[in-house]
């Protein structure tokens, strides 16, 4: 089985929605063959590249409210990171996530994706570091397991996994997300935002429980097994 | 969309099935949103790595038969690559393809899979070169837009991506797969075979218009979008 989240680096909900899909996916019998693959998804693909806007700030802007009011919105989404166990900051930085996502597409390329979006999450909810800093990234980067020159390589180019994060928006697109966190299991299952741990080990179990793929009867063709290569026709 | 093939380069039937896949995607009118992976499948994992066994010699010795009849076996699958356009010799060797398995899925790290297994193909089918030659593999592998050295490294260290192969392998008995090439496409339909392109078409046409994930429905749950994070019970 095959589950693709769709994430940003800067939604909260994608953090907690983590931490609480891999403790339903922990409580799921057949979680060896569970593959999971992060994809990217922007939820400000407009924000300046590098910037010192305060999130309070942001949000205080954003949905037109006082300050007080925004450190009270974020109070409770503090109240459910720390439900699962996570460190939440509200004096992080808010910024533009499209170099974050290009790494995590190359770290992907070295099987150490999830711990790269791991040290991302924290880096930001939990540590409140200034993601837009090249040389902050890349110490994040090798730390989670990235070759330091190719980390470097890939910031310095904008173009390198540029293709692979924007397919990656265009599919979500497709799928009909509009939000994040979105899991979707086996391009079967879709399930929207940071949703409790046993909800996710009950899509999974229904996910496991529909099978195998349904075979399409069609004409007889050539085939090749364990017994040879059969030719059809003869 | 996403398709997945399972094949190996010393399938006749992959090679073939490969060219009739490819002509069934170019008429799909949305081809441009389908992906396309390839997985590891042997069909003779017991085959010694460094052989000089004629493959008719095999087929006759698999078979029980004469070697005129491995070799009029041999015409039919031919015949049928002909008809797509693809070269055949029958005076190819029969070896391990384990090595090009973990080759491919370094190829797939640098986005040159696809090209790299057209170029194994064409290598054994076309023009009967001999695989097992670890030099003869690296040119090969370069000439497909990998790098000599990492192609170089992966055939030295017999773990490199051995556990990606393997994982490939075990997807496919899970998915139900006895035989190659074996097509899935966005984990719902499965296709056996090298069908003729037309039922590619039209499977592909059947996924498209099953349209995007069933969203399970679930709890409130915090999600953000272009509105902001949403704060369920609040």
């Amino acid at each position: 089985m095959r589950v693709e989240i769709w994430s940003d680096i800067a939604c909260p909900w994608c953090y907690i929605g983590k931490a609480r899909f891999e403790a339903g996916l922990a409580a799921f019998a057949q979680r060896e063959s569970v593959e999971v693959v992060h994809r990217s998804f922007e939820l400000d693909p407009a924000a300046p590249a590098a910037t010192d806007v305060p999130v309070l700030d942001m949000l205080a802007a954003k949905y037109g409210v006082s300050r007080a009011q925004a450190e009270a919105m974020e109070a409770r989404v503090a109240e459910a990171a720390a439900g699962e166990g996570l460190d939440y900051r509200s004096d992080r930085i808010h910024g533009n996530t499209f170099d974050l996502h290009r790494l995590l597409h190359l770290a992907h390329a070295h099987g150490v994706q999830d711990a790269l979006l791991d040290a991302l999450y924290r880096a930001n909810f939990a540590e409140a570091r200034p993601l837009a800093d090249p040389a902050v990234l890349t110490e994040i980067a090798v730390a989670a397991g990235v070759p330091a020159e190719e980390a470097a390589r890939v910031l310095a180019d904008p173009e390198a996994y540029a293709q692979d994060v924007r397919a990656d928006e265009r599919e979500a697109a497709e799928l009909g997300a509009t939000g994040v966190p979105f899991f979707v299991i086996d391009r079967r299952y879709g399930i929207s935002g940071g949703q409790p741990a046993e909800v996710f080990r009950q899509a999974l179990e229904r996910a496991h429980a529909d099978g195998a793929v349904q075979v399409l009867a069609a004409e007889e063709a050539g085939v090749c097994g364990d017994d040879g290569c059969a030719v059809p026709g003869s």
